[in-house]
């Protein structure tokens, strides 16, 4: 059995809930009478991930007062509801560097920010305004659903704020006679109280954090509680002034968006990674939880999981870089084809990219196109990225609908469902590129190019080739060619005609004498596709009674040699060296396809 | 030809230019009468890639005083010089909510933070003190090492600010007044206004920028200038202090560390991606250029480049997953061995990682692996990862070093230089976990094991295997096989003999009937294996005037029996069924191998 505490995360909120927990340090809030008859022993942490596990340790499940952690949420609430604009015509955001109960406004008159008393009161006003007696119960219900439950509301505490909180009433006049609370004080300041009453846990405060590092989308529910746009801004106040008269050291020290409440819980993101929960109720003397900064110090330091401390590598999304003079498509094509292939394959280049494309990145892959416009074709394969950012979208808008080569044709591989890769920038990379759905598709799109570029003189008729230039033939005498070709039967295939069944008895071996055929799997999988000059059904020669693997059905109008193992085995009882030409034909052949095989497998490895 | 103006970043600069350049609001500076003497009309914007690049548009080489944004830099090399300690007892982090040249001193009488004028000063002095006479060189040649060239002294804005910088000593003797500044006052002002007077271009401020964003090591150098650590720490207070009282409005809005000066510079990062120099002398009322504020507020609106916008995928590391039971090395097995790898490979699994590694991705890739506790083997390729970040660092040393299972063996499969990927747990992986330098190493490794366990009654003797279990010889009547067997010439080879030389004629094909042998390229490139029961050299059967493509190595002591072509046909000439034989069965051998190819190929493609 493999032990849970084999986990990273784990073993590390084991060792830093037993190594912090020996401070005593610091003492619960007391200014709210309720508020100092908590256990201060009491330490749960908790972290929830961008996809939605817990880890969590100690007293994570143990109710706790939200107090000033809710006045980043109801920020986020009012930045949704009414908009940047709005809400900082209200409120201002800069740091205030005053103390978080400071009555003293900005020189307009309004608060600092949201995070010190008299921002949170003015930001509660707006939500009040917005939804009248509604408005706490919104605001409970938003602040559920971050934490993805329903959170109840502690009385006692409520009614203790409540009948201990003048100085927030005269914070609350104050703004009122500045023209910043457009309601009844009393009414805003019940609300106020309430919201900082609701009670959460250590691991509701984690997915809280979540539900802001992962834009707004609770990752447990899966619920969409809030817009990208309000969770960056919200988080963004958090890292100026989320922690009290802390917030600059914080961010030099931790780095991580947080806001502590003096109920001693404190919420921390990293985002799109994570939401950490910290509860333990002795504060420092700026207010914040003692043994919560240092879980967040800690866990910042052991890490390195400052928001500026990014480790990208501008050359990440490229790994994998071939052209096409070693590495095929998965169609068969005639020797003079091969050939040609061979000598001017390098004029198409691939490049497989991968992972995150972010906008460095995305400016590194323009770059190395540009860098290869000497190619006639730059393949650029996003079928291995995991994910565009917005801005690497906007740097393939740019340079999508912008290059302009007279030299080089840019292909582009999306997926399946190219909408969720590229978002509104679909329709123009199909506009401006050649779009294809598989890597393979592609290959064998800019092989046709190739190959009708540079043979001037191939035969592009409907005409049949002739029989000597199958490679399954070579070296066979003329008249050993002529016997074995009275004994074929000619047969012409419609577009769309089914010429061997899965399934069916592996009877004889057919040369593809014009057209195009496709081998695919339940009629619709496309595995490889074969052009004329080459041959099928050639397993036949070696294991006769093996049953057909998948259908081959014509691409185009084709014409087929058929010739059935019964006439082989007639012909070569007379005559020998036939049938061992043709078995060491068949080596050759397959000799050659496991050697370009080979090839791609070291292409596509970084063995 | 591929026109320049393909790529994003140069078009999006050319529109920024463009579109930002009507705007002539604002002042040039003239609290320093030199200032107020420049063209208002310059402007210039550059963005350094943090692999060196420069994109750049109007006047980008036009110098100009860099003012305010040296405080910056001086105060990296301050950190650098003595730590974050001493600095942060001289020099508080917090916003002050005060003007940049506010007087007023935090409550323990220092300066709230290193980007006001006070701490700005009371840097200048630790370096003064640091240094003594040398400090102005030292500095001026830091600031040069972040631009990447020797930058000059103005002296006329020099001896224009020590005119007129009266307010600046005032702030000087307060300093002096609460022992915050050890040295002449008149020198460390001297200093101070020099540094303030050295002349930089929005290319240099672009450049300065990618080096703190590409943590102290300059771009377009190469040079270490100053440590990750420090440059963390300084973008941490431009983030909170960078934009004087527009900071938490600038983290709000723009969200990208900056820092400005009233020469009409601002530079601006963007951690591991980018640094920004922008030009344009007009100032706003706040001190800030008016022009380069729209320029960053485009740039990070336009990209979505805020760095809280983080999008990361917490699943993108591991984009390929297979198990053992299709995929193999390139080890060629008996027949018996690889049908208990059909049956059991499924026991042993490879996670193919990619990527820059994360923390969560870290943790992700953990969490996979305990998921998949019911296999045997879990292989964890590190081959395609571009970078483990320190974080992830940390998660796998928790991990490989608490890791324990009765069931599962970890294989790590790192790069040929590991320390460069894992860093100090390098040691760690290879003591916790099986570690090869190969994926096909540990595959091989991986399928012995798997063989070793599943089949219990496997011959594990050293004794040479009959001739009738070669694939190659299968459905030979026994009289026929006794004669080829009386044809072939056995050999014994000791450990390291070379069976094959690579360019011999190919004259006959060698049946490995005890002991391990291996395909080598240039004596020391591995390309295959081959275990007792396979045969060599086959090509000889269909190509016999092809020479030997590689040599051939005993891995250990072996026994082979060689069959030369010339009795082949010797023999077949009696007997053309025994050739037909041969080659049939080497059609089915080479079908086989294609076979295991194409499945490796779909494995390693997403297409």
């Amino acid at each position: 059995m493999v032990q849970k505490q084999a986990l990273a995360l784990d073993l590390f909120l084991n060792e830093a809930h037993q190594s912090i927990f020996g401070d005593r340090s610091g003492a619960p809030a007391d200014y709210i009478p309720e508020l100092a008859k908590v256990d201060p022993e009491q330490f749960g942490i908790a972290i929830t991930t961008s996809d939605g596990v817990t880890h969590e340790i100690g007293e994570t499940s143990t109710e706790f007062t939200i107090q000033s952690i809710s006045k980043a949420f109801v920020y986020c609430l009012a930045l949704e509801l009414l908009g940047s604009e709005k809400v900082t015509k209200a409120i201002g955001i800069e740091p205030s560097g005053e103390a978080f109960n400071s009555i003293r406004l900005n020189p307009e008159n309004r608060p600092f920010n949201p995070m010190v008393n008299s921002g949170a009161i003015a930001c509660t006003a707006l939500i009040c305004r917005h939804y009248g007696d509604e408005a706490f119960e919104k605001i409970a219900a938003t602040l559920g659903d971050f934490a993805g439950r329903k959170l109840l509301l502690d009385e006692k505490v409520y009614s203790s704020e409540n009948a201990t909180g003048d100085r927030n009433r005269a914070i609350s006049w104050l703004l009122k006679n500045n023209d910043n609370l457009h309601c009844d004080v009393e009414e805003v300041l019940g609300v106020y109280f309430r919201q900082c009453s609701l009670l959460v846990t250590a691991s509701d405060l984690s997915v809280m954090g979540a539900t802001l590092s992962n834009k707004g989308v609770n990752p447990v529910t899966g619920k969409k509680v809030i817009g990208k746009t309000a969770s960056i801004q919200t988080m963004s106040v958090m890292v100026s002034a989320g922690m009290y008269d802390y917030s600059g050291e914080w961010t030099f020290k931790v780095g991580l968006p947080a806001k502590s409440g003096v109920g001693g819980g404190i919420t921390a993101v990293l985002p799109s990674q994570f939401g950490l929960g910290v509860f333990s109720p002795p504060l420092d003397k700026l207010g914040n939880s003692v043994r919560g900064v240092k879980v967040c110090e800690m866990l910042s330091e052991h890490f390195n999981l400052h928001v500026l401390k990014m480790e990208d590598d501008v050359t990440q999304n490229i790994p994998i870089k071939y052209d096409l003079s070693k590495i095929r498509s998965s169609r068969s094509r005639s020797n003079r084809d091969n050939k040609i292939l061979e000598e001017f394959g390098s004029q198409a280049i691939v490049l497989e990219l991968s992972g995150v494309v972010n906008f460095i990145g995305s400016n590194f892959i323009s770059r190395s196109v540009v860098e290869n416009e000497e190619a006639d074709y730059i393949i650029l394969s996003f079928k291995r990225v995991a994910r565009l950012t917005s801005a690497s979208i906007e740097v393939f808008r740019l340079f999508f609908s912008n290059f302009s080569s007279t030299n080089t044709q840019l292909v582009v591989v999306g997926k399946e469902d190219a909408d969720s890769l590229f978002g509104d920038i679909t329709g123009l990379i199909k506009e401006h590129t050649q779009h294809f759905e598989t890597l393979d598709q592609a290959i064998d799109w800019a092989e046709d190019r190739l190959i009708a570029r540079y043979d001037a003189e191939r035969d592009n008729s409907d005409d049949p080739i002739s029989m000597k230039q199958q490679p399954l033939l070579k070296d066979l005498s003329s008249s050993d060619l002529e016997l074995l070709e009275q004994n074929t039967v000619k047969t012409q295939y419609e577009r769309g005609a089914k010429i061997i069944e899965s399934g069916d008895k592996a009877d004889g071996v057919y040369f593809l004498q014009a057209g195009r055929v496709n081998v695919m799997l339940n009629e619709h999988v496309y595995i490889a596709g074969l052009d004329k000059g080459t041959c099928f059904g050639e397993l036949a020669l070696i294991a006769p009674d093996a049953p057909r693997s998948a259908d081959v059905i014509a691409e185009t109008d084709a014409q087929c040699s058929f010739l059935s193992i019964e006439n082989v085995e007639r012909i070569s009882s007379g005559n020998p060296k036939i049938r061992e030409l043709l078995l060491r034909n068949l080596g050759l052949i397959l000799f050659e396809r496991l050697q370009q095989s080979n090839s791609k497998i070291s292409a596509l490895s970084v063995n």
